[in-house]
């Protein structure tokens, strides 16, 4: 490890939006010795990238001086630290992109009890103003990067992140073995959370969205039902299948108010709502009568803890199947297309890649 | 119990809108195999009984022909069905005024897994249609009538009706010992919850409302801090008491919007907030985005299941003391009158009960 | 409904250890208002009917008068009670066979709480002093009688009275996504829990016997792993699977001290073991030490609750296939022959049903 | 913080069985970023220190080398290290004696489930080959250091810890409102189960011993019943107070196999039973079929994790006072003298602690 490391690296940097530059920066030191230099292979390209690309913030998060984009990695060991004990160079990683500081009492208390991924003051790839992965190397801490198996690709590993919100979401609901699950919304995060349903037991999931072309892919990778029209809709569907009950789980991934509505009018009485997606405002008017007389919980989620390991079990078992899900691939200098494409595809392009390494 | 009954009783019966009209009415008969007779005692007037004589409706609930009000109740019991188990003549009950009627699958669905508060052709006394408990007899299914032990009178026998939705919340929340929690709203049911919350461990409840002689009653019954002020206040208090994060639990027991969003604020990432107010409307415009990103979960709960037996033991051991709670009584006679006592003094009548017996 | 009914039917009676009689018994009546009358299709032969039949007793359950067997059954009702919502003649049902008889104050508290398997004065078929379901007609509660959807025929419907313990070993324990699950004992209880473990989104199961041919059964229906040896074996299986931490679930199938212990071993800190079998005496010397310098919990179950619905679902979806488990089909005549051929057949057959209709 | 800090200090060291000698020993440097540096005040004598004086192990923890003994602790804040947020010097502590080392991957899993005291390699004050608290200083991760309010004594403060046990207790059983608890042993761990239980709202706790002196000392801290006889009497005090069912939860604490069974023959169908005490052999023999058939579940636990901010609550807020508890204090010196006394008083004596500031 005393050999010469490579100072400077490319990496696809946001300088403002619509202005995303593939450049020479800095390359990261030596590992802290709790850290591995990971080699960056694949990273996938989520809304949020896109989102930050077109309107420069995510709520309050704002990019306020340059920064690298990507957090839904893997990568290749290419150094540890001096205190690791698990990994070695030439090890295939899936990184986890979310590590808390501990800096502060808040952040011990959320940590100590398993859910770290409410630290207030954790580092996220790719949240201002922590830089992202669409670059050759990062430096991180080695409990954060799981080991792939033979039969698992780096551009699987790379699709736990994203598969990481429906582990997450299936758990807390949690969805049970026979459950009847609705999802609205068949983007990218909705289509994870069908497979992380189907993966854990649901044996009906009903699929909503407006774009035929994502329900067609719904249907290809497990939905047993897809509906096109409107809340109504939704609702009927799920009665059907729960002989007029309704859906035991619901799963909103579509991030409008009305979305919000219709999924909870979909879940059965005494079902838990699962919010992921967030609608443009701050606020939704929510049906808050019909949740209290049916007792419909609302179980919002912000990103995900202790998936990781549950991904890479998904994958090398083969319960589930990220390929298809995979739409198109770019290298890292071809990362400004593809935003460009992404935006320009957004019926039918469910997870664009970025070939690093 | 081959002698004659009654054929007649007097019951107070709500005809309309402020037309409340003590009169004959027709007695029960002979208790079912399964039932007890029971000779009405006490029974507690309850916001939901002064809604209908205020409105003639809550929500989808309308009354359309007379109905006998009051569910907050207890009495004697006279006789017993053939089949009953365990209660005899003189028997001191509380009694559960909601039983499933178990007429359909989803009855049986709810009923089964210990939610039979959802069962959606329950029972309950004076919803509409069902008459109520404002009278001198009912018959009442054996298990849904609670034996008091001799150092708990009818009168605080009729609270737990009430004090079960803070039994509930409680459990359900869950608040565990130490816990800080919050309650929106010093009304009967925030008080009551107040009191469960105290019981369950909560070393520290703040309670808030507008009007200063409920919040002093508050302080009476075991509050650590009230707060007179808005949400922002609200929030300071709850974060003062826990090293900045927040409150571990937050009851809505005030049902207007900006309270569920005053309680939300003042809730800690990853805690529970639990729905008992419904507000005004059917909607609520809510924070959704502050609930996803700091994962606050929403808990709504209609009515409760299985909290009669904690409550004969909370007051039995003296754990939980409601005759503060006990503003003024009246005759059955004088029931009109109480619910206009009632009205005119909400900020300082907690609980009226009517003393039938 | 008023035609005349058949006054007697053919039933397989036990008079005493191995005396089994195929003989005419009366048939029941008219169904009560809540009852269906079904005419049985499938009763599948379980391990309690032959122990009874070898035993003439289960622990403190003996046989003291002459007892029709038999209680994995389905069939067609015949006849609906006057007060059944949704069942009609026809319909083709799954039985569940315990029904909680509700006499008694701890009865009703358990089924208030959902869990009515716990019910002192459960009815459970072939359970004595209660008949069983090897006959022509039985008359039941319709809200634990099942409806089969098409495309699940008769016999497989009679499987999810076994397949139920599984249902519920994986929803207590719980098993969760991803999960690495060890199982002691591959008779039909551990192959059945096999089944519902994969369905729960299990990634590896690791199954141990002492008989080859039952580890086969258990590799060809989706055992991810088989184990013939020892504890220590089946510990270095488990650890193997998970970075060496141990199994996050045991199910306990075997029913023998050693075994129990080979479980908690093989579990990692923290894990739940559910503990199905019951060895032969009436104790076991368990590793307690062990299990308490590692946090590993007894899960213990009884029969199972609320699992029927789920296992129709799991039949209907396909996510589970019990047809390899069945091994040999007899007639009601030939109950006797299939008794002695169970016994004889013990390594190879999984499930021998009667085709009663 | 630049000043001269003592290189030397005194402690009580274990050099073998029944030779515990105070003498002086090389003092801690300067604290870490993430450590304290805190003045020792008041230590307690927990059995397992005592355990190890008598025997000079515990199970497989062996004393090899001299060590100083000690971990139910408290003190001054004398030094912060310089990545430490909220400590100053000054701040009274209580101090968790339980840290994880995250040197391996399985401590990585444990402590990001919530789960650290499973952690493998946990550092633990006076667990071989951890030096403990008998002394003046220790330094110790800032993040286990609990700040004290101004009206909770450093040696209240020090009962934190073994309150922890019962914190824990009532957390995972879980005790809800209203329970009926039954605890084995009235030891210091009994004792202190019993103030947690009572602190989470048990309406009724059942204690036993065979010490009379210890139930009277339970009675004044709150057992609303003792019981010296045997298991039979146990049982029939619990079913008396809870209808005929059992108790709600057990708490073994006595650390005998029939103590064990005690216990869950106390307890009603479907409770859970937290093992605590330890029995001198590695086995107990256990009545595992009464277990299953009246899902009576077994939940060991280890230490405790999360418990520390629960305990300054409950101290802070008056809910639980630990003060009764205190029965002898000395100084550092008379350290050996302390331990004579606990052996010879075990009767009387529930905590003796040392004052060493």
């Amino acid at each position: 490890m005393s050999e010469e490391i490579q100072k400077t690296m490319q990496a696809a940097v946001l300088h403002g939006v619509h202005d995303l530059r593939v450049e020479e920066v800095a390359a990261p030191g030596r590992p802290q010795p709790n850290e591995v230099r990971v080699q960056i292979n694949t990273v996938g390209i989520c809304g949020s990238d896109v989102h930050y690309w077109e309107h420069g913030r995510i709520g309050d998060f704002i990019v306020e001086s340059p920064m690298v984009l990507g957090h839904e990695c893997s990568g290749t060991v290419v150094e540890v630290g001096s205190a690791v004990p698990d990994l070695k160079p030439g090890d295939r990683v899936a990184i986890e992109p979310g590590v808390p500081r501990l800096s502060t009492p808040a952040s011990h208390f959320y940590m100590k009890r398993g859910e770290y991924n409410l630290c207030p003051d954790i580092f996220f790839f790719a949240t201002p103003p922590d830089h992202g992965a669409f670059c050759d190397y990062v430096n991180h801490p080695a409990d954060f990067c799981f080991k792939l198996p033979d039969n698992v690709s780096l551009e699987e590993g790379a699709m736990i992140e994203p598969l990481s919100t429906g582990i997450y979401a299936a758990r807390v609901a949690p969805i049970v073995t026979g459950d009847t699950v609705v999802i609205t919304g068949a983007g990218p995060i909705g289509l994870m959370n069908l497979l992380a349903a189907r993966a854990a037991g649901a044996a009906n999931v009903v699929i909503s969205d407006t774009v035929e072309e994502r329900l067609q892919m719904a249907r290809q990778i497990g939905a047993t039902q897809t509906v096109r029209g409107d809340a109504a809709e939704l609702k009927a569907a799920a009665r059907e299948l729960t002989n007029g009950r309704g859906a035991d789980v619901g799963i909103e991934a579509a991030g409008h108010p009305s979305a919000i509505n219709a999924c909870i009018g979909a879940a059965r009485a005494g079902a838990t709502v699962v919010l992921i997606g967030m609608p443009p405002g701050d606020t939704a008017e929510i049906n808050i009568n019909d949740l209290i007389v049916r007792e419909v919980k609302l179980r919002p989620i912000f990103r995900y803890n202790n998936t990781f390991p549950t991904g890479v079990n998904l994958l090398a078992s083969g319960r589930v199947d990220v390929k298809p899900l995979i739409s198109k691939r770019f290298s890292l200098k071809e990362t400004p297309e593809a935003f460009e494409y992404v935006v320009a595809n957004r019926a039918t392009c469910v997870k664009a890649v970025v070939d690093v390494g």
